[in-house]
């Protein structure tokens, strides 16, 4: 059989460079912990424990149609329409037509990352960033260009010097997350027009992933690209509900953006993929109309959280890290070599009265080779009795982890 | 400003090369016909009539997790566990492992396409093809390489000749639908015998589209490319519920493959998505688990339709077709100087007794230009009542069309 046959039926150069999920692929290992009897604190994955609301849950109850019909490829427009007046609370406008309904989040970045670069192009990101941007650029053929940021600084947005001195002439966007996942890191405001500033300048895309939105605290306020002049054109704003309803599984997020020219490109992509699932979008229109009804209440909680976390963690030695003023995350220095050993090793070696606690690895989500060995990211999904008790579970793994021999 | 720095923010290559969807650039046309009035009998899209399965509704209505969180990545293991057993049902024996849960058929497609190939590759699909695989391969930066079929003959499937004339050192695939979309025509087992052959014989992967699987008339029987011995590494089954549930709006589909490499692979896609939706899932399981009780019912109203679009379509001088064997469409020739023209028409210009009928442009469905100029779609979606009159203002509208000045 000839060479050229052989390459034929192989799995592509994409396929290959797909990053297997750093945080999935302790599944088997807490599987086999849980199997052992050992409780398992679960800071590693961000799904929240809070309730669906009410009003979501009763209208996908309620779904009353016969058939299950394809919805249109840009959403239902009753959820549009709703997206629009709840950006308007927010003081940004937009119509209806620049809100495009996706299949989560996840489509909403990949369909932007489609839209603006061909195989080859690049994206600024500060790093460490949120893990899925890898894949969705490999799946692009895009590649993410890190910006670093420290966790001294409490990972704060590098300076414009560092963006300007890795654009090249195949740099198309940058693309940040505020609050920020991994991190919780927030940006304000003048962050943002640094970004901005700097995208007009050379003329780049810039793209926020706005998904935490509403996760701030200690009253710090949520600057949207959508709120600053000059980028109209520019800005791409992609949002999600699984955080802000509770409702990872629904599959229900959208771009956002003022410029026609590229809301009609992605509806194209849009309209590949046909429509978003119908029963969701419904449930997510009830999640709009009722948002005020739980929504303080959900970042209260979540504030008393990532205070406890804060707590907890002052108390170990040799931690670092700064009080995050959003999102669910906190990405601290542990006294660990080796998060990802760490990481298994609390799930293949260790308990504390029955119980361990499951990390996701600082590594997976930096692009520099090196990085973030020493960094976990917690994410404060549990009420506060139980991660309280994770991160003791927590504290004693480093000092075993790091008495064993 | 620079040239370098106006190119950096345009559009992506690949944004522009993607087609507008053929079928719903009509919309506008039909939105303003129904203004006037103008009832519109709609064979233009594959969205049935029929009411989505009881099962299916009454598991959605009764979820009953306080959360709505996100499911693995492979899919729900319940609906993982169903497909298995539905498939070992036809005599495709495949473990849960071999099954990954995507959302819909459009994912599966896309992710089988990123799995296999690189930007410039290229995929040997018969033609006529579902549109939108266009718009998967130019989102994967892949080449559709068309291999033409005939009316004359049912739209049967080419010889291996053209098939091998078109094989070049950048073909990593055979892509074909059956039933099909949009020809109706149903490969036999020694079409897909041929195909394998061939797809051993270049080292190539083979990829079927079995949405339609249970959409066959007159005693016939559909072969899956899994029933096929000899490519059980190379073989990847791409499906969904919309079709055989008449629940287009759930998007839940599947790629079903024994070949663990490529199957991990496409994981890794799966996981930078997270995972499909959640609810939509537990309804597809009441659906796999009730299935016969509605199926049969459904195929004999189809077989029934299909036989009055025949009826009809004979009475048309100048139509060309075969009675097709399968699927829910057919693809007539028209006596007609161009599709695209006479859809729009019929939609801006035409009624009688106050109703006009909507069809797909045959060029939608062809790469190749200037082919299918003289074709429509059909989609016998409606019921045989309303199907009788749809197809009779077909006949006075292409009368009324070819005496316009």
């Amino acid at each position: 059989m000839s060479k050229e046959k052989k390459t034929a039926m192989c799995l592509s150069q994409r396929a290959l460079a797909m990053q297997a999920s750093p945080i999935r692929r302790l599944v088997p290992l807490a599987d086999a912990a849980r199997q052992r009897g050992t409780h398992i604190y679960h800071l590693n994955i961000g799904q929240p424990d809070i309730a669906t609301p009410r009003d979501i849950m009763d209208a996908i109850r309620n779904f009353g149609e016969e058939v299950l019909a394809y919805g249109p490829s840009q959403g239902l427009p009753a959820l549009r329409q709703e997206i629009k007046k709840y950006l308007e609370r927010q003081d940004i406008m937009v119509s209806a037509d620049d809100v495009l309904v996706t299949t989560a989040g996840s489509e909403a970045i990949i369909f932007a990352m489609m839209a603006i670069g061909d195989p080859g192009d690049e994206i600024l990101v500060p790093e460490p960033f949120y893990t899925n941007y890898n894949g969705f650029a490999t799946m692009a053929g895009m590649k993410i260009v890190p910006v670093p940021t420290d966790v001294e600084e409490g990972f704060a947005l590098p300076s414009k010097a560092e963006f300007v001195k890795r654009i090249t002439d195949r740099t198309k966007a940058i693309m940040y997350c505020s609050p920020n996942n991994p991190t919780g890191a927030l940006f304000s405001r003048k962050d943002l027009e640094m970004l901005a500033g700097l995208a007009q300048e050379k003329n780049l895309w810039l793209l926020a992933d706005e998904v935490y939105r509403e996760f701030t605290y200690d009253g710090g306020y949520h600057t949207s690209v959508l709120h600053i002049p000059g980028v109209e054109d520019r800005a791409i704003m992609m949002d999600s509900i699984s955080k802000r309803f509770s409702a990872c599984g629904a599959r229900v997020g959208c771009v956002v953006c003022r410029n026609t020219e590229i809301m009609q490109t992605m509806l194209k992509f849009g309209q590949a993929r046909l429509c978003p699932p119908t029963i969701e979008q419904v449930g997510a229109i009830a999640g709009y109309q009722n948002i005020d009804k739980y929504l303080k209440k959900m970042i209260t909680e979540y504030q008393r959280r990532r205070d406890v976390v804060c707590e907890e963690l002052a108390k170990i030695p040799g931690a670092i890290f700064k009080k995050p003023a959003g999102a669910f995350y906190i990405m601290p220095h542990l006294p660990i070599d080796d998060s990802d050993k760490f990481a298994q090793w609390m799930l293949t070696d260790f308990s504390h009265e029955g119980a361990t606690t499951m990390v996701a690895p600082g590594d997976g989500f930096y692009a520099t080779p090196g990085q973030g060995k020493q960094e976990v990211r917690l994410a404060y999904v549990l009420n506060e009795g139980d991660l309280r008790k994770a991160l003791k579970v927590l504290a004693k793994g480093i000092e075993a982890y790091n008495r064993r021999k």
